[in-house]
Formats: structure tokens, sequence, C-alpha cells
């Protein structure tokens, strides 16, 4: 089966040109306005808010391809180490409800203070964020398929 | 087969009475330092740095008993949304070279600024900062025994 067209995420639609991973339970994709470039984004394709939300094997599916795509951010953009976050609830600073895992190539002195990446991925996705130009549709598609080329074959959607 | 007296963590070696689940392949703490009442970490068994370290039953482990702590701390701090996060690697701020996820209760001005928690928790668990005191060994088992009580049987050791 081809995959969708648009993946539910939250309120949004995301096109299918700015996702580069899909399992069976879950779907990756870029962002609008990364707090640093290779910043991307993990989704549960069942559009719940809470981690808790989650059956099993959603969670199972979420973590595993969250490995998988990790060692591939990880490379190519030459981080050292990286920052792995769900904002779980509007009180943690979740901006989309809908179940997502931040991950966020980390860089020897890449904010001020280590933890300042902490207030960028609060404005994030935010498209509202004055601070922060919002990317190019083609800018976006770009950082997926370039992802997509190093994750391989992705589309499972059975 | 009774849990171990000691598990290790990074350098460190922490009593049984500050471990408050077992599983096969992971474990769950208290905090010396915790930066909110109910702050916990849960860590894989195995001492290794890196998320992608982990073996893929050690990935699927360490999130299924996140999952089920997550549901606990919520009811138990009242909480209203969690931060859950791996710091993976130095440069994302983590202090102890093994591979573990924040668990923190959230609520609604618990930081001025929300994302605040973040500074604090790069803090933690460093024995070091001047700017909160350690727990006593009493406080610790005392919150392990109520997390264990919560939780049920969980000492998964087979």
């Amino acid at each position: 089966m081809p995959p969708p067209a648009v993946f539910r995420f939250g309120p949004l639609n995301i096109p299918l040109s700015q996702v580069f991973l899909v399992s069976k339970l879950s779907f990756a994709l870029v962002n609008l306005k990364p707090v640093r470039p290779g910043h991307v984004l993990l989704a549960a394709r069942r559009p719940v808010a809470r981690f808790n939300d989650l059956t099993h094997p959603e969670v199972v599916d979420l973590f595993l391809q969250a490995q998988r795509i990790s060692k591939i951010v990880e490379r190519i953009t030459s981080a050292e180490s990286l920052t792995l976050c769900i904002q779980d609830g509007a009180k943690a600073g979740q901006s989309v409800p809908h179940v997502h895992l931040h991950l966020i190539p980390r860089f020897e002195g890449d904010f001020a203070n280590n933890d300042d990446i902490y207030d960028a991925m609060a404005h994030q996705p935010r498209v509202d964020n004055p601070n922060r130009s919002p990317r190019s549709p083609d800018d976006m598609a770009a950082e997926a398929l370039r992802l997509r080329a190093e994750i391989g074959p992705s589309w499972d959607t059975q």
C-alpha cells in the first residue's frame, strides 16, 4: 500500500514530502523551525496526546524507530551527542497535542548554556515564534529526501 | 532469584534501598537531588553510555517500563504533565555515562519559564551542585518504598 498523502500531527496535516520514515505505527518528520539543523521529530501515527495513551506496540515501535533515526541524525550532522525528549502534556511545554519525540543533534558549545536548547525547543514548532523564520517547503522536502536516502526503505504501511 | 544488593549506574553503585522497580533489563531509582519531588530515573541494567548501545530488547523494556512508571509518578504527585528526557551523551548534558531516562512531574507555573527545568536537570545528579543539598538515605529509601507499593510486584530478575 502506498503511504498516505498527508499525516495527521495534532491539528496539522503534514505532507508526505516532509516525512522521511513511515513505520506501521510511527512516522518521522522534518521541522518547520528546527532549533538546530538536523532537529527532527518522530510521532505516533495514531493522534493521541499523551505517552500513556500509546499501546504497548506503539511504544515499542516508536523507540525502535527512534534508535534507527538517532544513528542517522548523529552521523549526517557529525553530532557528538543527542537530546531525546518528549514534552508529555501542555504543562511540560508540549505545543502539538500528539505524542512526539524530539531528536536534536548536540555539539560542544552549541548553546551558551548546555540546556538553553530547551528554551529554544519550547518555542518549536510554534509557527508564531517571531525569533525564527519558517523554512521553505523546498528546504524541508530536500532534507526529508536526504534522510530517506540514508535510512533506506522505510515505507512500512502495511 | 533475589535482586542484586547494588545496581551499577555509571561509576556509581546504587543500593537496592533506592531502587523501586527491577525488570529483566531495566531498573528505576530515586534521585539524590531531584529537580522536583517525584523526579525519578529509569536506567538500562547493562552499563552502556549511549541510546544506540542498547539492544532492541533493552530499548523495548526501557520504554515499556517508562510507561508503567510514568503513570505512577503522575498519579502520586498529582502532576498534570511529565518531562521525559534522555541526555544522550556528554554534549547533551549527560553527567552519568549510563543510559537513563529522566521522568519529571510537571505543573502549571512550576518553573518561572517552562523550560528552566532543564537548567535544573543539567545539574542533577551532580553531587557537587552547591544549590541543592543531597537527600538523606532514609528519605530516599522511604520514597522508593512508596513507589514500590504503588507499582506492585516489580522484581523481575529472572
